[in-house]
């Protein structure tokens, strides 16, 4: 069986997600669609509005057949390490190709934008360094660098402006960098419109615009229309049994305290923190009411948002750098769910998998990256039943979903 | 001007408190009362009822003149420590004595015991190790070896199976090892009755009896024979602010947080947490759905209740081995609040203290000690904030009270 591998956090799973699934499996002929999914905590920095359990169901229902979790390490990093995680459990289940969504929307590009970078590499470099020197922030410099070199370039060559071309481009980058087989392919984008906010005319709207219209006023009622059945459905049981979705504000009391809880110098210790941003933070979290409140307390130029928030959910979770940073490679690949047809692909090439599958957290040996997941999945149900006085499954409880 | 020294807690602030000043006073012929109070945090290792700033103005508006904190150092230690640290800042700031409420009642019996146990000490040391060689615990060794040291005595000795008579023999030992001139004083307790539920018919009960006639109902209904009218007029403000009283069960889903964010090998740097304890504790926590059920999960002959609040105490506020175990006397009078009278004492003698005295925390230079109790002074505030929604006064927004 041939299988087809996307990278998602499916935050929640929307019609774009959909379109996306089945562009990948008749592009690539493939039997399978095998995604790696990030689990409770998110590239951006954030807690995911459901909990990867329900997140799961929502993929196996809309034909994925393998839902694998993207473990912590990877999932919460920058979109080089992010990417290097997710392209390496694909390639460890035996994904012929990975499939993603681009703006771009043809693969030529962006094979010819990593020629041009790579074997320019010195010169760019030094480009970079140039910028920077100029007082402009390190992603401006390296866009500044590239929009230079791509200049004397003739081949075509992606625009690396765009959210979904730079993620993909570090898709093919992670590939090429480990010398993995797996072959990437990209799919046309949909447009969801310039801004982030949903459109009532269309039947496609970003994960953010969705988010942004459920928290609005905590409900679904309006985005049925850009999400399939089947994601309703599984929103509505959440919010049938849990009341509210989730995001850092229902976590904040929980933040607050981690972030006075400690001293200056034990905050310094906890993955991404850095630079001295702890004093500010302290600062910032004895004054605010609110996330917002206090992301908007100490962001800046130097400290995106997103930046900030990685930071926080480390902080959140009480992750440290030396436990975060003691990997190079993912050391397994966990089961989330899976479909029928994705049952009899693991048992027909399962031991083919150059990581060892794991199905159940409870029958499995002492493993740290693991253990990292675990532990954020815990931290995510303590947050879960703060903000709504409910329970919610941890690893050890929950085998793998079978749809 | 004299003054007369008291160690309290006044959690809440009770008839026999009341009747102890007066005698105190009377005993001494002193013109001031100076209480030693703890903060937030109290020597069995729970938070107060109701803050540190409540508490100082039930003790004002009941005839102590001057509070001044017990540093956090001292108010959740052990007994030798916590009376190491309120006896010498009675001396300190200036007490000719200090009066304490025992069962023995009378003053002879705890000197003759200090001088018993002090000229026989390698005697009474030799014993307590046969003890503890039988398996039974040591306080229990302490106990026994104590009791076949005074058979041998004539001069009159004290019941050290009294928890009153304990704690008056430690602040006696505190005065003596450090070589203090202040003159120890004590007055019988009037008792509260054998166990420790209040007794209708009676006027007079045990703080524990008063909280926990309390907690029954988190209403003050039925205390109010047991307390001045300042005291249950002071409680009635604060329920009304706050509509609870604390106790653990409030702080509990921070406390359950802040033990299951932390790896075994992080938790056992908090003060206390000791001997391998981390690993039951995490357990626990992850089981309980209540403070309660947490310390019966992990209660045993070995960590008393007293002894496990005290290290829950500490993983609660995240002060470290490290941070706890850096003093070796108290580095400041910390003044809570002072009645007029107590005003003119500070006037007139305080050239003569021999620590420098804090009025109020924002103009004061850094210091290792006092930061603790600004520190946990926050923790208890985000921890009535939690339970309550409200926020609460911290040190830096609390000058002295004036009554």
């Amino acid at each position: 069986m041939k299988a087809v591998g996307v990278v998602v956090e499916y935050n929640p799973f929307h019609n774009g997600h959909f379109y996306h699934i089945s562009q990948s499996k008749s592009k690539t002929q493939a039997d399978v669609v095998i995604a790696v999914m990030s689990g409770q905590f998110l590239q951006r920095g954030e807690p995911a509005l459901v909990s990867k359990y329900h997140r799961t169901k929502m993929a196996l229902m809309n034909g994925v057949d393998l839902v694998i979790e993207l473990p912590y390490v990877y999932s919460t990093a920058h979109a080089t390490l992010f990417a290097e995680g997710a392209i390496q459990l694909l390639d460890a289940i035996g994904c012929k190709s990975f499939a993603f969504g681009s703006e771009e929307g043809s693969i030529s590009p962006f094979l010819n934008t990593f020629d041009l970078i790579h074997k320019q590499n010195e010169h760019y470099n030094s480009l970079i360094k140039q910028y920077v020197t100029t007082g402009i922030s390190y992603p401006q410099s390296l866009f500044k660098a590239y929009e230079e070199l791509r200049q004397k370039e003739s081949a075509k060559t992606i625009d690396l402006s765009q959210p979904n071309n730079i993620l993909g481009y570090h898709y093919i980058e992670a590939a090429k960098r480990l010398n993995l087989a797996i072959e990437p392919i990209t799919i046309p984008r949909i447009q969801a419109g310039f801004h982030e906010d949903i459109n009532p005319d269309s039947s496609i709207a970003s994960a953010t615009g969705i988010r942004k219209a459920i928290a609005e006023n905590d409900s679904i009622e309006n985005i049925k229309q850009f999400v399939p059945q089947h994601t309703f459905n599984e929103l509505e049981s959440w919010m049938e049994h849990y009341h509210t979705f989730i995001s850092w504000e229902k976590f904040w009391p929980y933040l607050k305290y981690a972030i006075l809880r400690n001293t200056p110098q034990q905050l310094s210790q906890y993955a991404d923190v850095n630079e001295g941003i702890e004093f500010a933070l302290i600062k910032a979290a004895k004054r605010s009411n609110s996330f917002n409140e206090l992301m908007n307390a100490i962001k800046s130029k130097r400290y995106t948002w997103t930046r900030l928030q990685r930071m926080v959910t480390h902080i959140y979770t009480g992750i440290t750098k030396e436990a975060l940073h003691q990997f190079t490679n993912p050391t397994y690949i966990r089961l989330l769910g899976m479909s029928q047809n994705g049952q009899a692909y693991l048992s027909q090439h399962k031991k083919e998998f150059s990581l060892p599958l794991i199905s159940r957290v409870a029958s499995t040996k002492d493993d740290a990256m693991l253990s990292l997941d675990v532990h954020a999945t815990d931290m995510y149900a303590l947050g879960v039943e703060l903000a709504t006085g409910q329970k919610i499954a941890t690893d050890y409880q929950t085998p793998p979903i079978r749809m």
